[in-house]
Formats: C-alpha cells, sequence, structure tokens
C-alpha cells in the first residue's frame, strides 16, 4: 500500500505529475529538447523570482553543492554546521581537498550573522556556505541576515546556499547569494533526479579563474551549453523528469508562489502547535522549519511503532536523522502538494495510534 | 507527432517502461528504495554476466567516467582518441587537473593493441581509458583484444571502459575490465538519468589509496551505502527511474541476453547492407559498430532535408557527428528495443526520399 509522505523528501507527488513522466521520449540535440529546457529554466526564473542566471543538473542537489565548491574556493571555504546536511558542506571540501574551516553549533540551534562574522574576520575565507533548511534539526538558518551581514562586511566573500528542503516552499530571495540551489523531490514535489540552481554573475567571474572544475560539476560549461545550444546540457538530461517538472511548474505558477508559501506557513503552524501541545520543538525559538518540523520526543514514544501504526492507515512520518537524533526526536514533513487537510489527517492519526 | 528514434541515444522506450516511472512515491531509506535498489544490482548482474560488483548512478554517465578517473588515476591516465566520445575522457582528466597523455587515431579508424602497447611501454600510465563503441564515427573498438594484451604485459593498468552506446547491444566481457560504465538511454532502451557501472575488487582497493575522489563521486561512499544501506546511494537516487529500470531488466532477461544481441547484430547487418549497396561505411572495415551505422555520404545528398522528410513519416536519424563529420556523413542507430522491421521501415522511407 502507497503511504502518503509527511518525511522530508522525497515528498508525495501528484498523478498528473507522475504522468508527465510517460511523454514518448525525444533526442537531447533535437528542437524538442531546447524548447523543454529553455522553457523550464524561464519558469524557475519566474518561480524564483530571480534576476539572476538557472542551471539545471541531472543529479541530487548533492552535486551541485559539491560543483559550487570546486567552482569558487581558492583561499577557503566556511562551512557553518548545525546538523547533519550542512555537515555535507564540510565533508564535501575535504573530499575535494579544498582549504576549509568550520563553525559548529549543537544540533538544534540556528546559525547567526555574528558567529559567521567571526570566524570571516580571521581572513581565512573567500566562500561562505550556508544551509537554509537543516532537514536532519528542523532549523530555518536567518541566510538573509547573514548575507546582509556579509555583503557589508566581506563583499568579496561568495556565498553558496543549500535550499535543498526549502526552495518553493519557504521565501528566500535567491539574489542575495551566488549560488541558491535545490532538489526537486522536496518543496517542488517531483520525483527525484533533477536538481537546479541560481548563479550570480561574479560567480561565473570567479569559476573562470578556478582550476580543475571537473567536467560534470563545469559551471561554465553548463552555461556554455545553455546559451549557444538554448536550453540544452553538455550530458543527455534526465528528460522524463524535465517534461515532469516542466508541468510542475505551471502548477505552481498557477497557484502562485506566494500562495505556496502562505500555504506551507499554514501547514507549519498546525505542526508546531500540535507539537507544542503534546511534546515540545526541538529547534531554537524563533528559527523553526516552514517545511519540516522537528519534534522532541518528550513522551518517549516508540517513533518505530508509531511509524508502523500509521503506517496501517496508509500515511509516513520520518525518525529522527541518524543515530544522534533518531528516536530522540520525529520528524513530520510539510512540504510540496501537501495540504492543511492532510496535515490534519497525519494529526489526528498520531492522535489515535497514541491515545492522545 | 513523436519520431521513432533512430539516433545514437535516447532511443525508442517502450510505454509500458514509461509507464513504470508513474509509480507513487516513496522514501529513499525507506525498505522499499532498498529492495528495489537490490533488485535492479541483481538483475544488472545478471544482465552483464559479471561477478564483479555494480553501483548505479543518478547521472549521466559521464559523470561515472569522471568519477572513475578521480578514483584511481595517480602516475597518469592514457586517452585513446578515436572520435568525439573518446576525447571526452582527455578532456575529463585535465578538467580535474590529473596527469594524462594520449593516443590518436583518425576519426573512423580503431585503436589497437599495438598502438597501446607502444604507449604504455613508456612507463607513463597506471590507468587507461577506452571507449567500446565511438558513438561519432560507428567504430566498435577492439577493446577485449586490448585489454588481455594489457592483462599480459601491463597487469597494474588499470581499464576503464565507455560502453555507454554498446552495453547489452552488443557482447563485452565486463570482467576483463576494472570498470564498465554505461547511461540507460541507449541499447537499454530507458529515459535518461541513470548510468550504472561494473567494479573490480582491485578498483575499489586502489580507491582506498587515491586522494580527492570528491563526494558524489566517490566510489567508495558509494559500495558503502550499497552494502550497508543495502541497495540504497549517499544521496537521494531518481526514483521513478530506477522503477522503470526494474521494469527493463525483466523484459531485457525475459528476452534473454544472447538473444538480444543476436537482434542487434541483425538490425546492424541489413543497415550495412543497404549503406555499401548505396554508400560507404565511414568506419574501418572489420570494426564497424552493432549498435550505430556511420554512413559516408558519398551521393552529396543534404542529411538535413533528409531527416525533415523522415519527420514527415514519423522517423529520426542523426546527422553526422559535430562539425567535422555533419553532412558529411550520417547515422542509423538500431539498438535498445527497436527490431529489424522498425530498420527496414526507416530504411525503405530513405529510400523512397532519396528515390534510391
Amino acid at each position: 500500500m502507497h503511504k502518503k509522505l509527511f518525511i522530508p523528501g522525497p515528498t508525495e507527488v501528484l498523478p498528473e505529475v507522475l504522468e508527465a513522466q510517460t511523454k514518448p521520449m525525444f533526442g537531447h540535440r533535437m528542437k524538442e529538447a531546447s524548447e523543454l529546457g529553455t522553457r523550464v529554466i524561464e519558469k524557475l526564473k519566474k518561480v524564483l523570482g530571480t534576476k539572476q542566471n538557472v542551471l539545471y543538473w541531472t543529479a541530487s542537489g548533492s552535486l551541485i553543492m559539491e560543483a559550487s565548491l570546486r567552482n569558487s574556493v581558492k583561499k577557503g571555504v566556511l562551512n557553518t554546521i548545525c546538523g547533519a546536511f550542512s555537515e555535507r558542506w564540510y565533508k564535501m571540501a575535504k573530499a575535494n581537498g579544498l582549504p576549509c574551516g568550520k563553525i559548529e553549533v549543537e544540533w538544534g540551534k540556528a546559525i547567526k550573522p555574528e558567529m559567521v562574522d567571526a570566524e570571516l574576520a580571521t581572513g581565512k575565507y573567500d566562500v561562505l556556505c550556508l544551509t537554509h533548511n537543516e532537514t536532519s534539526t528542523g532549523v530555518m538558518n536567518p541566510v538573509e541576515e547573514i548575507a546582509d551581514m556579509v555583503h557589508e562586511k566581506y563583499p568579496d566573500v561568495f556565498i553558496l546556499v543549500d535550499a535543498v528542503s526549502s526552495l518553493t516552499g519557504a521565501r528566500i530571495d535567491a539574489d542575495k547569494f551566488d549560488v541558491v540551489l535545490t532538489s526537486t523531490q522536496k518543496a517542488v514535489a517531483l520525483p527525484p533526479g533533477l536538481s537546479f540552481c541560481t548563479v550570480s554573475d561574479r560567480f561565473y567571474e570567479r569559476a573562470a579563474t578556478v582550476e580543475n572544475r571537473g567536467y560534470y560539476t563545469d559551471f561554465l560549461l553548463m552555461r556554455k551549453y545553455a546559451e549557444e545550444r538554448k536550453g540544452q546540457t553538455p550530458s543527455t538530461p534526465a528528460l522524463s523528469l524535465l517534461n515532469a517538472l516542466d508541468h510542475q511548474l505551471d502548477r505552481i505558477l498557477e497557484e502562485g508562489v506566494e500562495a505556496r508559501y502562505k500555504r506551507h506557513s499554514e501547514m507549519a503552524a498546525k505542526v508546531r502547535e500540535w507539537a507544542g501541545r503534546h511534546f515540545e520543538l526541538f529547534p531554537e525559538k524563533g528559527y523553526e522549519s516552514e517545511t519540516v518540523t522537528v519534534v522532541k520526543n518528550t513522551k518517549g514514544i516508540s517513533v518505530a511503532d508509531l511509524n508502523s501504526k500509521l503506517a496501517e492507515k496508509g500515511l509516513a512520518i520520518a525518525n529522527g536523522y541518524g543515530k544522534q537524533l533518531k528516536e530522540k526526536t520525529f520528524r513530520i514533513a510539510h512540504m510540496g502538494d501537501l495540504k492543511p487537510e492532510d496535515v490534519d489527517e497525519v494529526l489526528g492519526a498520531i492522535d489515535e495510534a497514541l491515545g492522545l
């Protein structure tokens, strides 16, 4: 039996979006592919409200994280760790032999402008990595505030943002950053396999001065194909997923981006209110995520058992992330095309299962 | 109108395979995902007739090419260039700052064991890159003969093979090589977005001694997830495409791999016979591809016009590759799930269009 997904990605995908993957195949160098790629890029720009360039990749969002590091870091990259996914930036810098440093806060806390300021002041860094929505802890970091501080005090530092589990579900002003990236299987509500990002002009200029950007990860090669071959990519893209994205972007534009944010806020408010009544919120107050709520398991329930009971009703939430938070927390995601009534359904089912 | 694809990828995808992408979504850390990943890997091993390990990636085949270089090259990599795609190995080595050298033959010619021998004898290399089927020229290189020579004379040299446009359409003994990779949108006849490869045990041992393997490209991290998390990957894979691959591998096993090779041979023989009657074959005699036939345009026809006429009948062939071969050659692919009668259809349509 299918389980309706209240996990922080992959999210529920509507039947009509799944169906959009079934169009007959065509060549990735044919006019159809250029038109599709161009259309998708234009719609993405509208949805993200960006004046910047947009690129799409056939890969998970991790690939763009790694690519953006390989295309920009020279002196050093500052990683801001507040959970498992923000830590991924750091692991990637290490895995690519890039000079790096880090700030770490206790899981559940947010990264604040003053912490970043203190570390950038050392002068050791030319790139800063941020995580908009830390999926493991349910913390939404104040990335715009951090960007304002950086632009004022360290205007030459490039800012890369992982917005994998937030983009299109929570507001972010992409044009304040050099790269803002996401995958499609989160708030965009598509099957996984595609990812995309905004790119500042100065990021491309920077990339042109960086050695060993790689091939699949080369932002300049990606831009060259997007421009000269009109919406195409250097190697064959996931065409069936692009068809689905094309369809889903129409849906998002039809709903309206503001309405989409509002719907996410409403769902988040419901889950927070419920969690506050029965448990506690895990994230630091004021930094709760708009797309996934992480609940502290103050009652010591068995999350695994709860999920088994929910499964019988065709529902799934997520256990806490990794060894550190499993069973100590649980996560209810409210992103993508889920509606407030879906949230009511899952909360009601949890109440029933736990006798709340 | 849909055009039936006689281009060297993406290839025609059967409606039932496209439909397999529409199963409702599930979590990439759920049991369903492990079962799917494990099942796909086991079926791939059967289809490839390999005793080696198999990994799958969410990306085009280019990503695995790049990854295999980043996980193995220390002293230097020898690239063997006979067309645009074999040249990609060289470009990738350069783009990653890896020490490299090359052999180049005239486009249309094959790479021979003695050429490789002469260059490996310099002692400058620890990795050799080969291209099984050079899609731009229609040459199928004698990669097994080359491997036999290398194993005998240079047993420490690792051999990486791009089999993107041949695997499952033409026979290759994967276990003679360290990495044999392909994408799914060619002879496997799936939509693009996934790729997979065989991996030798000694390749993993080697990788463990190589620095800066990257994150998305790290073979050891991929193996760790495939083993410890049973068929999973470090970041979210293209689940809808994996569902389609799962379905298509059943179809391939049902047809039988030998029968699949035979069908490809029959189609290739038809196109070669036709080309020999009206034009000339572009590849060196004895090295013609089993999956795509490249025809020398000895009549000086307009390939673009021919393709326009074919399009009216719902058919598409490919022009020659790149500036060098466009209009001077044209390509008729016969791979994936196409049948001999499809080949008759396209050849008949070309005859009619050209008045042959």
